[in-house]
């Protein structure tokens, strides 16, 4: 169960049923995903996420596919099983296929590997790198 | 400093300088970084880090690029300076711009807010995630 | 299922039994919550955890529910779902409405994301931090 | 270093000058941190950013010291020096004393302590917190 | 639910099936755990990951059961319910009794409370640690 | 630099002063640490780490440098620095060898990678593990 109970669809008024119409028209979904309609309790972050992941998420110097993997990647490394879930979902309607799922993972782990080696190391930055 | 005194290229051999000339040769670098000279303290973790990361990194089913931002994403979210910066040096000589890694940060930090919304709330896995 | 089993009310004895009877005397509580009845299993982890609890929350210089927020945001940030519903519910008890509740998650998630853009950036320390 | 040299007063231009004029108004400083210089490289996050953490910390159900205190437990929760040290600074123009901060930092600590005991028992969720 | 379809016993072809055979004869076990069902999805990545554990799990200098405890020391640290409940099992084969395990987990937890005292600090390395 | 001045031992008095001479007396050193000195500002948080640390670090059914093994695997995944040096050396006291520490490293990077694998693929848990 959420700490918040979330704002049902038929519940949602003003600027939540508003932004609610935006999410399924633009994602073309039918059904409003529990994310939006937990943190729909605060319209204010409802309205502030929502436009914030639309400008962030957009195509323009990296591909719509490209920022999925790299949300996909984050959401593994701290363990968010549904944010793990629903990209995923948001990255096979946009071209991600199993092959390429599992070279993501294989990534995000190794270089959760290198991360550690480095730091129990505490490896000294290159000059060049510098 | 480093936890351990790094292994100089000087003072490589056997399994150690066999793959330094590797990397070097690989890579087309002229000096190993520290991240390998560090970890050639344990010549099985050197050889066996070499190995898989030229597994796990080479182009399949996800290019080469695309693979890099995946592994700076996670660095990021784990705060690795080291590792985002040599991988952001490798990802720049795999064409990626200013642009590109400006766009990448904005999606790793709109990434680690949206995971903590979702675990603030405990959000409920939707029916169609599962 | 927890990795040790529950030592419950009825089996607690000497020091455990003890502290039991503490908690639901302090915390004006009739059942021990699970968190209690599992480290029981260690009698020293338990009274120490317990005592130095008590020490760490008490009202000094900042006040119990200003206390109970923090750890709710510590909580939050390391995603441990026991210990946000339970300092949830010790924060309602101190007076924490839904809509502070809203406010603590949105600012939580917010400072998550800028610490990402800071470590990401690399941002160097102003020498006024310093 | 950081990753992206930081936008000087002196270069800023368009929307990024803006934004600097506003952040010296409305934090009465004079001048802009490199938190705000570094990430100005990019325009749209820098003003996405500041917009949201204007809406963010304002003073509604939680006081701004209250919510400088949440900021500064999550960012010692993820280690992020620059944030720790420039949000500890903003919660002492705000009214945060020395001892204030003490007693912030043994309940971030504490909290650190039992998310831990509680995760590495996978302790169960109590009837009467779900 | 997982995120792919674990690989049953039964569908293992080629290299799975033989790697499932070397599983179930080194750990002396019938049924295949789900992790490798699971990451069998990715032949490479089972391979990999099954000769790399076997390798750096091996007595050397420090013993199997040690090796065991840091195991499921690092995934207490990060959350992992799977890896603890596993590894928590290969320790009590090697001999961890539940009194061996109490202990563990006051360490970890205590770890945990006293690394965030450090870097709320930002406390100095000392000279003698340089 | 700290963000809160350092306790000398020239200025420590009462209870600092007395916990000083007992850390100096138990650990056979000479000079207080910038750990102990840090904390030293807020005297409770002092006595309450040094008893809390002396009683979970003791032998008991875990013997001391497994303990410190245990201590520093946690601080490597949280990527603390200063714990990660101060207790490398204590370890090294009780015994700990440069191939030990190696092999230390090799397994918590290791766990760091599966810990991940089996988050990222939201492993089920085994019903035997149950």
């Amino acid at each position: 169960m959420p700490i918040l109970k979330a704002v049902s669809e038929k519940k949602a008024k003003g600027k939540v049923k508003k932004i609610y119409e935006e999410i399924k028209k633009t994602r073309k979904i039918n059904i409003i995903p529990n994310f939006w309609k937990t943190i729909a309790n605060d319209p204010i972050t409802l309205e502030r996420t929502w436009k914030s992941l639309q400008q962030v998420m957009q195509k323009k110097y990296l591909d719509t596919l490209t920022k999925e993997l790299i949300y996909i990647a984050v959401s593994m490394t701290n363990s968010c099983e549904y944010c793990i879930r629903s990209h995923s979902l948001s990255a096979k309607k946009k071209g991600m296929t199993d092959n390429m799922l599992k070279e993501l993972i294989a990534v995000v782990a190794m270089a959760n590997e290198t991360n550690r080696l480095v730091e129990s190391h505490q490896v000294e930055i290159d000059s060049f790198l510098k």
